[in-house]
């Protein structure tokens, strides 16, 4: 007889052999310095994840069809910052070096770093889609240089100006926003995605590693989370967005800062199981 | 001195001989394979209804003036869904038989499906108009075929094609939809209401359940149901949708799927009290 | 060494004597009927403002520099709500004499009558601008006369017609909306802010106390409230009201019925404090 | 068919004219200084009494057996403490004139005052015996007389000395024990019921009162109070000390204090409802 | 590199074929009638057993020891009571087949129903051993004769007079009672373990199933269950009682009742991860 | 017109400069690797702590009386354990050169560690009572040293043999309690506080630095907190535990490890409340 259990994700039960897409997870929210609690977001999505289906009516598409293999979480210590990020660089080289997509469900954002470091080592061209409530610019916070708060800006110590596109962002210190906007270092949308045409004509063909910080979404649907941020985006207008950006050369994706803890509804981990469903379909 | 309780719906508290409408619950839940709890709607549904007030400004009209008489809830078995819905159908035929119009609060989905049966006995001629998330389209779910996964189909079975009208379903499995849009055995309208004028013009002057399962509002109004699915209809668009069938000859209906516990802040059940007094006032 | 403490809201720690405008707390929910909580408001408040930048993105300032002294909560008897609202009125009269701006964090609604008791006593023009689902103009609620339910009833005994604009109201009986609208005692907008330009206009340069319900707002975002009520305004319209009303002689504001433990996520609280901030930006 | 409803508490479905015992519930939680909610105690419990049996296994006594109406809840208006108090008192007269003994079921503390000033009207010598985690015994509490802090003293002010009998007290002002303990206003046992025999030695045969605050009970038991105070006594303490007084001349009886939605457990609701039936057949 | 997933409960990764002990999941409620959510505790209980250690310091000895394979859950339809359990009656069959030792975690009481019966093809000559709050003993609850309220009666229909020895029971109708304690059906030792030396003895060597609803524990713990019934024994109670019968032939056990959503501190959950921890330890 | 602000424990205004007794908090938990939240327990406490009376029955004392002044907390950075620790071991510093009693609230257990380096530098023979659920004596934790598992394995370290004395514990690695108990390198009571009597005959009149985790409470009391362990000490045996060691030379102490939001209902932190307000009354 044949038993179930739901440590995998829906429709992501193919072998690491044959998969072209490999989900994991980041289980970190070390530096987090306002509300933790993303390190519960990876065990708590998957059996979630069985109350969607497989098939998306809006991309007409099934997971079932794209090669996802499910590989379970990293083992991450607390309390040793680069050590964590280590395990997780580790692993992504391994990923890219085997010739699959990474798809990391965090943890806090700051688990993207070591993936973008990764992928840049494989793709020296590599852009960035960000999307995001917050600027995530900052050079240190209280002190401390590896942040969730910083994790763009060493994105772009790594890979310079022209290359991150920064969507839906409503939240930092007015020094961030000039140093993106009136510097120019990054384009930066604020409020919402209206400028993402702009940016898929701007990045072409080259390599896109795609990042998605949850609280980009309005907080009345996406409460759990750390930083709750009013004013966000549509999940309507998050599908969309995903759309648009359907065609780029998407080699790595995460979704990020899911608190499920903070929303006793189950519905914030519901619509990050079908965001990341959505993700899965156009990577 | 008079003392009050909160038993019953406010504004409901016509005799059950000089009432047109008749509310009651029926609290089942037993075939809900994800997150079950629907059966605690009737009961808290009407406590939480004194926070309402009787009058809608939207439809400027009051429910004190449309003879509603509140039942109680019908004492519904565990473990025995065929014995369960026979409770509901015998107690919907008793209505129908002494001219009442039915509004039923679920419960899950396919305590829907007997009050549609015994409506067809009335009314042979019977249309069916259905907001909801989800298809509700299968044949069976798990091996079992008296389902809430396939309530609608159920109903198809007994009333045939050109009958069912489904409106802001954004979740199922392809064959569902497929069956559905491409073979026409029903009209579904995906993701929204737009097509409901059509709906409207198409059924004319024949008699209609109206069948509401409230995920189809988005789960940052409605987080109390089993099955969140994010990019739902607003509460305005539903408030449109009712107004838009207004003219309808309405001769029954049901407002199902709420799950109090999930959403601790009551607003999900305060949302489903205010749409069933504007259903009151569309009967 | 300097140790920190989450008393004060964030960004107002000028001293008193050099403030111009100052913070206090009004925890005071004694005639609430419903659902109790909003005394819980102001100080779980002031330790999520921290969650909270200081500079607003949408109207490009920082509250750093808007000399905001945070005096703390009002010590309030629970039982007598006569000596309560006297606490109130002779605090808010200390604050008119020292030509300071009052922004009171409630409380009930109740609470703002004894503010624009002193405030008109000060400005003998005042008007005011009022956002909330319910009408608030009943006479008496449940046989007592001074309450939540009739707060902006009881201002107009003391301003008169011409002097009250009311926007997002949804909610309330009949009479009251006839009074309102049909007799013209005030400018009822309902549903929305969509006449708010008509209300600037009307003002013109007169003295204005501005008061927000925050159940305004849709309790999909705002769920941490007395008496949700769906079909409410989203955050950017309240923002965009804000700017509209942002030319006035705002004299002095509050922001109340924010009952924060219904909401575990937080959302609430952080959407108030959001909410806050902008309000000093516009005082 | 016959439908039912949980309005009513199990097994209290006997006709006014043929009780002997009325149940009723007086939400009213206005002079509540910390955490107000015990309004919500009546309309919770009753649905919640259903998980029960009517049946004690610990007295071996079943409740069907005796003649409880069941009469719903006073309306009692907030914000006019005065008033309140006024409708809790004319109901009990009522009872007490008919020659049935009144249940409370509170609302805080302060309920009891009426009630126990109808008593004495009645039955001169009347006793009480208070169980409580508090004192209750203050003057006045924040400048207001009559307050849940200060409702046995104002019962003093009634009775007098060598009436009052205090149960599992492990809470109040140094001043509030001094005067019960040194200067013998009450016999006050601290911290639980050992010296429950000695007060039905003194009581005898006079009419007693009884009114048990919950918070009595220790708060891993009873978290859903306004003040929970650890130390408390267990469930079986608590129904020992029933058992202990269950032949003393009791004409009356309530049982306060609890909030139900600080349990979102249901706990503390289903412990309370099993609480009142032991009062029930000790009555 | 080595990922892990908490999809196994801590210490039970043994493979099948060396296992003497198969853990698994029954996550059925179906027939529940109060409040539902034991279909929860299977996926819940595992992540959060990594809270705990392996080693027992009560028992002195570790898990790892006792070679358990954690097979998952079963995949049971909801709806079809008579299916749900032939389902488990069959798995239960393979592994008395396989001379592995069951494991079950519930699930409702009445998943115990086919493993008794199993057992009982198996050892003719089984008893049982239950810890419960409630007797379980009805013929038939509102109809439905297949009930967690009935369990117990069901397997006195296998098993017969002298088998049966029920611990910890204090809530029930007093028929039930009657046909236990005079008519002398089962050993009933009302509200805690104190005659639990006189049913090891009684017992002997014969084979024995040992099931324990968890509300058998004070709610004050283990609030996360269904009915909560205060007045029930400690977790060191509970331990203590496991030590007496740990020299009996235990050839199978069950721990059931657990809804962990009821308990949103997780204490419920830890409790029962740990008493399943013993529980292994002394099979 | 005096404010009042809850952001100072009740009773605990003394100046800096009159006080003996320093509270203050350390909001870190940043190696915590189960379960976090202990950051919020520092500002939860201090508005909590107005539900209490600042007079202990128990004692017989009043906090008013002991000179407590409230520092509020320190500012820590997350990420950077090494960091973090130093700022405590700083603070720490500063109040024992000043001649004050340091009283720390935690954040995680390790935050004791700075501050026993802190005082062991001040008093070479430094003993250590220690209460717990857990041994707390890894030498690492998931490869870092630094850790809430090791912190007094740590605190060893600095005193050696003969000076620790835990009290309660009843989790941890088969490892862990042969070096403590075999090995003989702590004198560790496992279970309860049996054993107290012992320590204090052993310690005298050496300075005692005394740290208690919550946890080592019952979490049917005390819930919120990271890793709740069933089968702990009352709160009952706790106080007496403070009154058998109320005579040692207790030179400070901590209270870590309540994580409140785990705990809705709010009574963990009023234990912890009336806990700490015990301690301050035998520091």
């Amino acid at each position: 007889m044949q038993l179930y259990n739901t440590a995998t994700f829906i429709g992501c039960d193919t072998a690491y052999e044959e998969s072209k897409i490999v989900l994991f997870g980041a289980p970190f929210d070390g530096t987090c310095s306002y509300r933790p609690g993303s390190r519960f977001a990876p065990p708590k999505i998957r059996p979630d994840s069985y109350g969607l289906e497989t098939y998306s009516l809006f991309l007409d598409k099934d997971i079932t069809e794209s090669a996802i293999h499910d590989a379970g979480d990293l083992e991450i210590p607390f309390g040793d910052t680069v050590k964590a990020l280590g395990v997780i660089e580790e692993y992504a080289d391994e990923l890219f070096a085997a010739g699959k997509k990474p798809l990391m469900i965090g943890g806090e954002h700051l688990v993207s770093l070591p993936v973008i470091k990764a992928a840049s080592q494989k793709y020296p061209n590599l852009h960035i889609v960000h999307f995001d409530a917050h600027t995530d610019l900052r050079t240190e916070y209280m002190g401390v240089s590896l942040s969730h708060a910083s994790v763009i800006r060493k994105a772009w110590d790594i890979l310079g100006d022209g290359r991150i596109f920064q969507f839906g962002i409503r939240s930092g210190m007015k020094e961030e926003f000039d140093w993106a906007m009136k510097e120019g270092h990054t384009l930066l949308c604020p409020f919402d995605c209206s400028r993402l045409d702009e940016a898929v004509a701007a990045i072409g063909n080259a390599p896109v590693y795609l990042t998605i910080d949850v609280d980009v979404l309005d907080p009345s649907l996406l409460s759990g989370t750390g930083t709750p941020e009013p004013g966000g985006i549509t999940f309507r207008e998050m599908l969309q967005a995903l759309r648009t950006i359907s065609g780029l050369s998407i080699i790595g994706a995460d979704v990020v800062e899911l608190a499920p803890d903070y929303d006793l509804s189950g519905v914030s981990t519901a619509t990050v199981s079908k965001l990341l469903r959505e993700v899965m379909l156009i990577l």
